[in-house]
């Protein structure tokens, strides 16, 4: 049992605990087979943040709304941070995006056509401009680039041309800006790609200095990485600046965080907390990116806020001085049991009171449904065309 | 070394050798991502019937062409059959598309709705009046059916439902017509898919009858299975009725058969040999199902066919006599020295032999390269609409 | 909220609840790099089976023991039988041994040379001869017959040598016994496995008749493999027998069951309640088969059986009505919501009472550590050798 | 077509390159299942320098045999080395064994105890004084350290403890000493690894300085791992140190190397070959380390020499200006094939050459068993304890 005095420390953690949303996730989104589209679905950028702003107005953990360009390209983005504010939320992370252009065919910033390379990389640029604009702190690199087949490029060279990117991009970053630099497997590349694990990305940051951290997609690994551990690691070398929250069951799935392996999550958080980097004071940036296909997708960013909260709190509830003194003895079971016990807790009743404590509906997910805000977006959102990936 | 007597022997057996492609091969495809057009595409399933009848043209052993309904959707499919013999090939597997449709976001022959179950029905049954026109035998059923979240469906009842839909196509089919039933692991589904494995589609197979047969997607299965195995089994069973030849390092790659690993791709071709399934009488339809989304297509689809026969040639060489002796023996070493001495050799030259006596040119890549048909295509196919997966 | 009425019948459910415990669980095991002994391991089967009579006396629904021939061979079955009778538990299970003899090198019923096929046979006849004795039901045939290299053996004489062997083992089978054919995906063969998946094990036990079943071990799949959708799909085929419950991270690791990924097996345990299989009656065995490497062996198979215990509850408290409402309205959020709902409270309250009521104490780790078994054993089981897998 | 004045390059390569043996690969060996004895086998460190000299002697490119301590422990490691230089080979790599002592059950390095991590240490530090003895120049470190269960330590301070020891052996290493640091995803721990990815032990390397590197064990990585890429990635850092090299299908399956995916052997002797990192010059050891569980031994290494001559031979072959040419020009097939024009290339005829040229036989695998070695070692060792892994 956790003391009451403890208790009161985790509730002021959770209350603290800031998730971002992506802009995206809002839009529609699907496979390679098909996009289903969905009623009520935004067309600008206005209206993607207004759903945000709308996923925090219930949960009260989501101050913060994280751009993808050009798909949220606006003329003024002073004006759009501008809005976001009224609307009660931020702009957060800027996400490049080097993978729909036709030229970006064999790659972007590792093309083997240095025109290409240019341009990609004056795309990086152009989105530190924008970060400047909006205020925002994280420039998320994201490369899709890479070989479907042995031999069709060098990939020895790639990694330089990366490596020169990466440099040139760095040396722009505003004194409080920062490059994430996140990694995935495969998918779009299914050979090899040139940022594939957080080794690489890990090895270019520490390369690039301090401006440069490593983001930890969640559906990005091979089967069987221990996520945790990396966590773990990148937390002890100082480089862990961001997540990106989704699950998987197989690939890069992309389902609700915490929907495919609660328990995973719950590890995850528990190394967060665990190294003291929960706090939005640490640095390190809670982020969504998932695809809503075919679930609505307001009420789906929601559950997954609140799976986030959930695993957190789980984390919080972790008997740290009873987890140590058995891993001291060498207690295999008792320490297992320690974590476990904190896992088994329902906390949905300690997260209900904390929302409460916020002035909030203890239920975020009715509260939503019976705020007729869906409905109400169904309606008005008709013609125009709806936001998606833009491919 | 293989007595010359023997080699005559393999040569008949790859002259007759039977490899069907696919038209949409030869249209646009890409990932969730982003589709990357290309210059010369087909605009119409005559065009891309042109391409196929090119790659005969050059390989040899590639007389068939696969349909996919409705994206080679025409008036009159006894002129299209008509057309295809005129340019040397004939019709083959007629492939279903039940995931495309608006209304097959939650599934199609699974389905919660009973309306939209009969609809995906009917379109079965359409695909076999379709086989009734073209002359094919084959009815290729892919379900993408499934789920991406627990609870989302029942499992069970959506196998009751998969069930009642294949019996009621079963029972629509011709005396010489059948179903080959795909299955895949995940994707698009990402929690559960209804028809995840050989075990299912073979039990659903076993309990239609005889005219319901297993096809094999190399690219469809869990990290670590021995697809070779399959193979084996599902010839001994009865029940191996085709191959969706691709080739993937991580999940459904759809990359040119044989490109990611030639070896598997050797073990394969030895059972088909080792089980005397090669010839076309023997009923199994070697078809290739890829995704040529950065190479130029109608080269990687002659390259694909190429790498089938070169595993094939060297399964072929396999000398069974002193494997027999040395599996028996238990001599492992040998047994497999044996099986690596065929995948060893050099099979180029034999292939090369194969096609000069079948008056072609003995190097089928260079050969369509100088014939000038791609600039031709890429000059006459200006506007209208690529082909394409049409999502 | 599930009504109180609702509760009676999923304590009556949880109370009615049978899990076997496998006799080498309580002796040494490890890994191929080491194994590290344990004070108090058992030198005998009686040992053994005390270990497991008293996991049933905290537990109170392990009332089942399995043997593993020949690591528990005694002179006279019937003895052991009434010992265990004594001690409060029933011989279950009879798991058959054809890997440790260095006959079985290259295969046991598989294997090239008929002698050693013909000895591997007669242990499976001599299994059921105990069976006669100690009155078990299942024979439990797991083979870890399979090949190293590509060529090793012929992957399909392999599966006429296993067919002929199982044909002869199961017309041996008395009228109320019957076969539990295990798969497994490798290890310790590490190229092909002659049992690999479910549809191997599948279809053998259709061709055998009623009395073979197919017997998943949690730890023995791919990858990704969904086993869930196994489990329910077996029940529909009526053709599960029997669990070997445990957890894996990456192989066979043999893992307490649940410690893993306990969503997984609550969504088993759901597929089992939901197909109507979980009283005794209905005939699936629930076995633990678990390595207790590091961790002290007793109280990590009571850990175990209450980690299968805490699924089962969950599984039982979702609202099936209310899920089924939701899956026929297609509402994807909601339906998930209805299952992680039940996953996601807090089950040990009910436990605790399901125990009490059966006059338990509600804390089964504690009372075992207060009973001082673990003490007296310890200083009891001096000299001698221990047992362990024999190798 | 490589003109004339290439391959005698090839063939000056061929014959520069060295591929060291490991002591153990010529004692028993097994699964934890069983380990099957097998006649002839060493029983002293002499023995098997024996063997590995005799691989040498048919291969000529096989000079040096890596030690593992305590299995090769002997008095005098001076007079070892003497024997060794009789023989016609060189000590190599010594490898520590902190993994089979009781002690080490929850860790070496790692363990909570500060008792045992001195222990483990201070076998770290013997094994350089065993290293003065014997001239070797690599240190080579693999940890089994890990934990089974989630919360069983704390991952972090692990790390922490892990890196004290590696500090403490790093600054005993002399001038011309170093460490290759191995890393592996699983086994024997089944929860984390305390060095799971190549990531890990990149880390540490750098913060240790120079004289540490990688050590890339084939065998040690999560499914769908792009190994090559990692080569690479290294060789760019200047951080690859060794390989271990061995063949698997599913997880440390220990191979022969290249019998389970000789083409992803030949892509990662390429990436060797394009970073020019081929030479022993380049201070990069190509050992073996696998265990013949079923084939007889000292054959299974020279046929695994002969895999690995043959990939190199392959990735010599390849044609580096066709395929920077085509690389440019983003001709993905015409790069592609020239990669697999030389995967497909016959290189045993080659390779036969550069042994003739030699004055070895070119055929070592049939000129060992001319030679009566194995049936003389079989006569000849009977009685004492065969050699195996100790535990």
């Amino acid at each position: 049992m956790i003391p009451v005095s403890d208790l009161t420390a985790v509730r002021r953690a959770l209350a603290s605990h800031e998730i971002e949303t992506p802009s995206w996730a809002f839009g529609n989104s699907g496979t390679r087979f098909k996009v289903f589209a969905q009623p009520g679905v935004p067309r600008t950028p206005e209206e993607k943040i207004a759903d945000a702003a709308t996923v925090h107005r219930f949960t009260g953990v989501a101050p913060q709304v994280a751009l993808h360009i050009p798909w949220d390209t606006v003329e003024d983005y002073g004006a759009l941070a501008s809005y976001a504010r009224d609307q009660g939320v931020r702009l957060g992370a800027i996400n490049t995006n080097v993978f729909q252009d036709d030229d970006y065919k064999l790659g972007s910033v590792t093309n083997p056509d240095p025109g290409i390379r240019r341009k990609a990389t004056d795309h990086l640029l152009e989105a530190i401009s924008i970060m400047d604009a909006t205020g925002s702190r994280d420039l998320k690199l994201w490369f899709s680039d890479g070989i479907n087949y042995p031999g069709q490029d060098d990939l020895r060279t790639r990694q330089d041309r990366l490596a020169q990117a990466l440099r040139e991009t760095y040396d722009r970053l505003g004194d409080d800006q920062r490059i994430v630099l996140e990694y995935k497997l495969f998918e779009p590349a299914f050979y090899a790609t040139d940022v594939p694990d957080w080794g690489t990305s890990y090895a270019h940051c520490v390369e690039l200095g301090e401006k440069a951290t490593v983001c930890i997609d969640t559906g990005h690994h091979a089967p069987g990485t221990n996520i945790e551990f990396i966590v773990a690691f990148l937390l002890r070398q100082n480089k862990l600046g961001a997540f990106d929250f989704n699950s998987r069951f197989y690939a890069d799935d992309d389902l609700m965080v915490g929907a495919a392996d609660p328990f995973q999550l719950f590890r995850i958080m528990y190394e967060i907390v665990r190294g003291d980097a929960l706090h939005p004071d640490r640095g390190i940036a809670f982020m969504l990116d998932q695809c809503h296909n075919i679930e609505r997708k307001i009420p789906a960013v929601i559950r997954s806020v609140m799976n986030v909260q959930e695993a957190t709190a789980k984390a919080l509830l972790v008997d740290r001085d009873a987890l140590s003194a058995a891993q001291s003895a060498g207690d295999v079971l008792e320490a297992n049991a320690v974590v476990m016990d904190a896992y088994n807790t329902d906390v949905r009743p300690l997260l209900a009171q904390v929302r409460e404590d916020a002035g909030l509906d203890p239920d975020p997910m009715a509260a939503f449904k019976r705020s007729g805000y869906q409905e109400r977006v169904d309606a008005e959102r008709v013609g125009g065309e709806q936001a998606g990936w833009g491919a």
